[in-house]
């Protein structure tokens, strides 16, 4: 794995997750591949289960990790080529990237969609920047677009957790106060059409995703209709991407709900955290038995330490060295 | 030791003590016991003795730090059960204490008192939340109410540098210009009560500790008088609790000067840090080679050592794999 | 070495950046030097190369790194000697440094110029109340003043780019829309004059720095006449020492363009980052393959991890044991 800043970096999805399972009960076994070796971290926005997941990961592969929250310790970047720099920012994502690069042997980066600027967003300005001009691997500890390690860990979720070959599994809008970003949903319906699953999306009309991402895939707005027989319910707001960046509806009636749960095939509730109870997912579905969002938690740390493996395995080969 | 957020969770003070001045001449004695174990600390306050205290304490012991500043880098934690999380707060505590345990073997938080709602305060909301689903033992780095990581810092350089059997310890309040927590006062009344000194409590009248930790001990109202044959003098300044949090008295005359500390039996002068020079405590004093403050603070690393070591120890312990 | 805050610290430039050139092809070999031996860095402000290289160079030693941005998570420090601290700062530095130092083996600090205060800042007041109080070795990662450690990465790529005995070496100031330190450019023209270089140095007239740095230094107001023959071109803005810490001129001519650097020997340019394109430097100038500023950047982690180790070794040896 040369990078992972997309569900599209993955070559075979089943080797990845069972790799990961098998790190899962042995987490310390290539303790000795990361060592002298460094991960840096930066975060342009908040993170808990990212941020600690990942550094653990590192860790457990003897890796060195340096954090920073670069919009507070560092110094305001700017993204434009030939800009005049004569206003806020500081120092250019090129400088930056290259710099960086030279203090580590792997790059991983957070920044948040803005939400303003649908282009700037779906370009991926930041993390493709840093893409760009880095000399080290890039990973994305969530992008404007994309979140391809909260993707993997509840791929690796789904393969623990499913009793039959081919499960429905149904990805299902809720409702939130705030306009959030995509990132979760997009990476969830791509690695979805990794495996075989019978997937299908509901949600109100006029949040539809960016159909370049939902090409082939079902739509459902009659969310009691879409839960019939799934075995997995996988909740996330999301803002509206047409219109961009907008909260068009905060109807309580697609909250998930024991009532809605009771119309499917008894299936596990998913979500990525953090999660606002009873606003997206009444408190009686969250604390069931049936609930694997601290599970999906846990393989946060062995998703990212599949990647790091992977991307410390293929600059170590003999070939990349020569 | 299963968790270390109170100063109750001692059982044997002596002991205790005793290891705690051995792994001050022997730091790395231990240092195979934390391998592939991992402290996380979340603070939702500063800290700077604590913090780096502490980390070096569990890195003394072989251990890896994951430390967030969890107001600025995560998430705003909801406490209530059952609330409609439509406003500030983006994750509850039932999920964040779940899955931080999940990246960690113990899990070290600092949350002050608010000062503003007794009861939520005396019952330890954000400390005990954690205490109640974290899945991996917690230790207090200052709780609303508690200071136990301080108090048994004080409780070690007592002994290191106490020339009689049963010393005369003095408790002074001091003035200060801001409402400060209790927690210092209370974890040190505690555990003066868990050793053979004479000790007193003096400051201003309405400046009453919760009686239920200051029970049996001896209020003296006339600091003058309390001073008296005293070995130690520990000041700290702590707001008023019966009328909560408040500033009632900034009095001057309450300061510890040089001239009050002849009136002792050449005390050794104690406090927690940080200090308010000329305000707490005349120069002179602080200055003084009677001064012990900076120990103290050296102390805390060896403090924080001996719990985790012990909190190692037991979750390493056969019975408890089994 | 004992310290290291001011170029001065450094007896011999050319074995210093010889031995950094040799650990920059075998940056692990000193490993084990750092093992239980810890580095604190505390920054009153930002930082993005600082932070990472030296938290690199002294994890390619082997040592512990912990880090704290002191203004935001740790209390407000007091440096008056004597002073009533009834106002912003809870605590003294006299107190934090000597706490700080129980739990570390070095201590680096980042404290910049305030620059409305020119007694303050060239008095050093943050770093050397540090120095007078700390009890382990202080580095400065920035004082108000001075930034040997970059001055040090500086001399290093120099070293490894010059391809004549005693090159040219222009120092030029370039407009910059903020008042800018003088830290960068006073510790360039130190350490320019601890080697065999033909020294220069431009600016536009009331720009001139300290006097007692710049003695003995040719200043040329002509940056044209400055710049022929020039091997080396390293840019910095500063803002005015004699009316203390003024922009007093943007003037766009001032800045460093292709067209300029062809009226020099095919200088290499340099410069300390980060920069402001195209108000400092054109483009054409910083991405043309003689610009050297991502080398300097990388020269830094080599610069901290020779300084860390001539510390270590001085601290390690016998006599200081004795």
């Amino acid at each position: 794995m040369k990078k992972y800043t997309n569900t599209s970096d993955i070559t075979s999805l089943a080797n990845l997750v069972d790799e990961a399972i098998a790190l899962k009960k042995n987490p310390f076994a290539f303790e000795s591949l990361g060592k002298h070796k460094t991960l840096v971290m930066l975060f342009f926005n908040p993170s808990l289960r990212t941020r600690l997941s990942t550094q653990k990961a590192a860790q457990n592969l003897g890796m060195e990790v340096m954090i920073m929250n670069i919009s507070h310790d560092g110094w305001v970047l700017e993204f434009e080529d030939g800009s005049i720099m004569n206003n806020a920012s500081s120092e250019h994502v090129k400088e930056a990237a290259q710099v960086v690069s030279q203090y580590c042997d792997i790059l991983a980066i957070r920044a948040f969609a803005g939400l303003t600027n649908k282009e700037e967003d779906y370009n991926e300005k930041v993390i493709n920047a840093f893409v760009q001009y880095a000399t080290v691997p890039v990973v994305s500890l969530e992008s404007a677009t994309g979140h391809p390690l909260q993707a993997l860990a509840d791929a690796i979720t789904l393969a623990e957790n499913k009793v039959k070959q081919k499960p429905k599994v149904v990805l299902s809008w809720a409702p939130h106060p705030k306009a959030l970003p995509h990132a979760v949903a997009n990476s969830f319906v791509e690695i979805m059409q990794l495996q075989d699953v019978d997937f299908v999306i509901t949600h109100p009309k006029g949040y539809e995703l960016d159909t370049k991402i939902t090409e082939g895939v079902m739509i459902e707005y009659d969310q009691k209709k879409a839960f019939e027989n799934a075995d997995f319910i996988y909740t996330k707001n999301w803002s509206t991407f047409n219109d961009y960046g907008k909260v068009q509806s905060q109807d309580k009636n697609w909250m998930i709900t024991q009532q809605k749960m009771q119309g499917t095939n008894n299936a596990k509730f998913m979500h990525c955290l953090p999660v606002r109870r009873n606003v997206v997912v009444e408190d009686a579905v969250i604390d069931d038995k049936n609930s694997l969002v601290i599970e999906q938690a846990k393989n946060r740390t062995f998703a990212a330490q599949i990647v790091l493996k992977r991307i410390l395995e293929n600059s170590n080969s003999p070939l990349k060295r020569a």
